[in-house]
């Protein structure tokens, strides 16, 4: 039934891999026919019913399986994932088999209805969800236990048969996007849509709000750089400029989220129905009866869980918090001795010197923060969250909390309590610079060793002069199983979100963050580009409908903003020389302003609404038909009830 | 085909009325005769299939026709508006008629499976659903449009037809009801379950409401009397009770939303969908396609609307405002001149002298908040809203703008202008009581009066001396299409509203003014009770998942609560103590306790989750078994598609 490639196969008549999944070496040949025969097995026995085949590596070695579909279990898949797509009158409606026809561009002979990544992405679905059904065990492997209703993949994967899964690269689309994404210099939008069809959902969003980012900075970046310029140190022209920050920052965020609705309907994702959550594939626990399905599968006590995040998790963060505090103190002891080097010395070294303690820092902030992930990640993983939702709330949380402080505490320090506003304006400087820099070292430098290394190791192995088009499927399968896996869209957004910090924080002492944030995003979205394409496995499309948790993370940073500007507005000497008679007046004028402010974004946010017209237009359209649709069929119900 | 009903026919078999449609008098024979027959008609010929008798009165007018359904019809009913009942395992489900088998308490000869209110309901529902097909008016009132697809019902209504559409009270119920209500003087919770079956679930939500509320005061009244008792004076204790205050009525709103959620899911409306919503009865506008539904229907400019509240109820708002607070100068002035007076004459007259202004301004305050009401009532409808949702935001939006100012602008400007905590706290007891007195009487008493005149007049046509209980069908109908509309719970929730302000933005002068309010509550509970079962037509039931924008008006108010507590308590000399060197510190850290108490308040909103844990669960169970059918559907069709 399986039937094999040989290694210089590349074109296979009605099978076109999608998937490759790589065996551990020296996996039990009874294993193998098992999981195959489950995944290639009819529906209605249990099976996945995709198609699988083996490929025949150069040393013989048989541990890496493409897996495909016909094109019809393709589309039945489709709507088992609840696929919207585009029907011939332009509205977006979830996807069925039987209402197939009234979509846009679909035909039974047209394979590219569905996008690569869907394909791919319904296929994972299909492989994950395959599940245990009376096996006790993996067979052959008498420790990996299986109960039914567990999911075959997760099990194999968490007991190290199952190396990995990956979806395949398209060389020739890939080629394509490439081009236009980053291929030439050139001034203009990405290819978010095209970005969606070959990345997926997540990836295409986190794109769309960098390009979206750089541009909404680009107005504050644009009054900034008269203050470099013409050396505006007066406090009145700051206290503008603050003041539109803050009214930008919040209709940005607000905007973000129109914008946001748009791109998620035409991609369908904003109409798509949550999924029921499995639980995350390293949650364990004693077998007992989940009460919400009914089904046996893997419990643990909500109060261990509760008991190791209040007496470990959070005495660790508090404990990191500290450190972070202590490692700060002692860059003021540094930034002191450097002051009192200069002093002595006067030179331009001494002068040059000045930096230093603020350089180290911001290494040490780095490298700090890095560390913490780890931990964090350890630690939230170790408290066992049954859904990957839960899991990612607490370490973004963990992550963020650490992040907040340790990047701005010196800042905090700086302006409120040694209210130094050139040391402040030196060290904000200093900080963002620094750490932008090493962000696009480990995000461009980085790739572009890897992308070297890379290349010569291919050149290596196929001995020829051969292009990247050229290559069989074996040696391209051979060469994607070996690049890095892109783990995610957090680091990228954590790093917007600390850059955000940093222009809106203490915006009304150094105008000129913003010009160097626009700078740095238009190479970040270079790299981040140049790291999708060349440097890791292609990940699997994620569908989504926001950008999730980060949005409340972007708006709090930005009402914390409101504040801390406010209170440096309140310092400023102009301001201060407007109240001579009474400082009390000031704090009073400072913190009513500080409260209207308040009120004034809350207002907007509330007002604002989170969906354009014409998108709230359609979904209400789709919801009356859905409600019209039910009706109609209630009512043939009810005329047959009645004659009766 | 339409019998008719003799005078003292009271029991009819087969035909339990429900509904009472009183059309106007000496409408013409052919407009009843169409009316009556589409009431009747099948289903399948665009009828309600309702069943329709006229009463005969005495004097031989027959203007009064009674609606009821039958069993099967009823059951079908509710299936189309969506009614969610308990099954014989304890879960909630969506009722269907396919399913009925598996619902508590349902068998075929079992009339109280639906309760007398969801019964009427359904029949408003039908009824209001009873839409014209290609009549182009109504027949014999040229006068009176209609296009496809218009609500018949509510064009008779608008066109002064059909005079009013009233549920019947049941007797023996309501007799029972108001026995357990208000009955007996006893401690001891409501029987929201009652209420809730007989007058639905919007009003059983607001006596729950009410009831919690006043329980949830008792801790603040417990804690604020001993400052009467024993005069405690001192601002360190008060600071006390406002931090607790602050706290408390916290996690009281958080709380409520948990109550809110189990409540409304025994009842089933939290899981009820919501319906599609139709343009409300008084909208109106030019023939045009609404773009969601694609119908024909009236379609009224979002411009020429803007125009109106921009242009029009903006100014009018704006102008009440000032004269509210033109109103609140002349209250200063006249409390001046009692003081002058007082200190001129110093006798006992004088000085409950002092106590006059407020008491007339309170009372001005009531009259300009009614008057307000009205004027407020008709610009929102003049607005020309075409969903009732939006008409209610827009109208609860004005008022609660207009009521706030009016009723605490005076406190605020004795508090923050003029530094005077002791006539605040006069001027708040003062306002407090005297309003809750107004209220009391125009809720108690008026009440009281109509039931007077009401037994009265009853008597006076029945002369003689029959019980409620022994009264014909055709009198009790008579009686009650002469009682009074309820108008909905907004003026009860906005009572609450401004009591739980009185009770929080000042609650660290007046410690008491929790313990009038739970006074308060306990006779409003009585007097509300009342209100409903003998002084109102029964309204319509109506299903509701939460108290809507009142559970935001609340919250908001608590906010601002937080920031009108600090700022007295920083006013207060026993703080002033704690700093003498420095003013500036004193208001430092007033308003960093501030934005911390704050910063708690929404960490705890954002911490607290809304459902209790075991109603998150029965929710994922329900949306766990949709998803399953679901599942199974395509699994099957997928089987299905894969075999050809």
């Amino acid at each position: 039934m399986v039937e094999s490639w040989s290694f210089l196969d590349t074109v296979e008549s009605n099978f076109r891999p999608l998937v490759v999944i790589e065996l551990a070496k020296g996996t039990k040949e009874e294993t193998i026919e098992w999981f195959t025969k489950r995944i290639v097995d009819k529906k209605a026995n249990g099976g996945a019913q995709l198609l699988i085949k083996p490929l025949v590596m150069e040393n013989g070695v048989e541990n890496i399986y493409l897996v495909g579909a016909s094109h019809l279990r393709l589309l039945l898949g489709a709507e088992t994932v609840g696929l919207v797509k585009e029907c011939s009158d332009n509205s977006m409606r979830t996807f069925t088999y039987s209402s197939r026809k009234t979509f846009k561009d679909f035909a039974d002979d047209n394979h590219n209805f569905l996008t690569m990544a869907e394909c791919q992405y319904i296929i994972k679905h299909e492989l994950e969800n395959l599940r245990a059904k009376n096996e006790k065990m993996i067979p052959g492997y008498p420790q990996a236990k299986l109960y039914p209703g567990k999911s075959i993949v997760r099990r194999l994967l968490t007991s190290g048969i199952l190396v990995q899964i990956f979806p395949l690269h398209d060389r020739e689309e890939l080629k394509k996007l490439r081009q236009s994404w980053y291929g030439r210099v050139k001034v203009g939008y990405q290819p978010l849509d095209d970005i969606r069809c070959y990345f997926g959902e997540t990836i295409a969003l986190y794109f769309g709000f960098l390009e979206y980012f750089t541009f909404a900075l680009i107005p504050m970046a644009v009054i900034g750089i008269p203050y470099y310029v013409f050396a505006w140190e007066d406090y009145d022209k700051y206290v503008m400029f603050a003041t539109f920050n803050l009214l930008w920052s919040t209709v940005i965020l607000e905007v973000w989220k129109r914008i946001c609705a748009i791109l998620t309907y035409h991609w369908g994702t904003l109409l798509m129905k949550r999924q029921f959550e499995e639980p995350r594939p390293g949650f364990h626990g004693v077998l007992g009866i989940n009460p919400v399905t009914g089904r046996e599968e893997p419990v643990y006590s909500s109060i261990k869980r509760q008991l190791r995040i209040y007496l470990v998790s959070l005495p660790f963060v508090c404990l990191c918090l500290y450190f972070s505090l202590y490692v700060m103190m002692i860059y003021f002891d540094l930034e002191q001795w450097a002051l009192d080097y200069h002093k002595e010395n006067e030179s331009n070294f001494s002068s040059l010197m000045l930096y230093v303690p603020s350089i180290i820092y911001a290494v040490v902030i780095e490298i700090m923060n890095r560390i913490y992930r780890y931990a964090a990640e350890f630690l939230t993983s170790w408290e066992n969250h049954r859904l990957e939702s839960s899991y990612q709330n607490h370490l973004i949380l963990k992550v963020l909390v650490f992040n907040f402080l340790n990047c701005f505490a010196s800042l905090f320090y700086i302006a409120f309590v040694l209210f130094d506003m050139k040391l402040l304006r030196q060290s904000l400087a200093t900080l963002l610079i620094t750490s932008q820099i090493l962000n696009q070292f480990a995000e461009s430098l980085l790739p572009y060793w890897l992308q070297k290394r890379y290349n010569r190791r291919m050149r290596k192995r196929v001995c020829s002069q051969k292009t990247d088009m050229d290559l069989s499927l074996a040696e391209q399968v051979n060469m994607e199983k070996e690049m890095g896996t892109y783990l995610g869209t957090f680091d990228d957004y954590l790093e917007l979100f600390l850059q955000f910090g940093y222009v809106s924080l203490f915006s009304c002492v150094y105008p000129l963050a913003a010009v160097f944030a626009v700078l740095n995003n238009v190479t970040e979205i270079y790299s981040d580009a140049l790291k999708m394409c060349r440097v890791y496995k292609r990940p699997f499309a994620e569908p989504t409908a926001n950008i999730g948790v980060w949005q409340l993370a972007f708006e709090t940073m930005s009402v914390i903003s409101v504040v801390t500007n406010c209170i440096l507005i309140g310092m400023s000497p102009q301001v201060d020389a407007l109240f001579p008679d009474s400082k009390m007046d000031l704090v009073l004028t400072v913190a009513l302003v500080e409260h209207l402010l308040l009120a004034v974004k809350f207002i907007m946010a509330f007002v604002i609404p989170d969906k354009p017209r014409d998108i709230q237009m359609k979904l209400a359209k789709l919801e009356f038909e859905s409600l019209e649709a039910l009706k109609q069929q209630q009512m043939k119900l009810a005329a047959e009830s009645l004659k009766e």
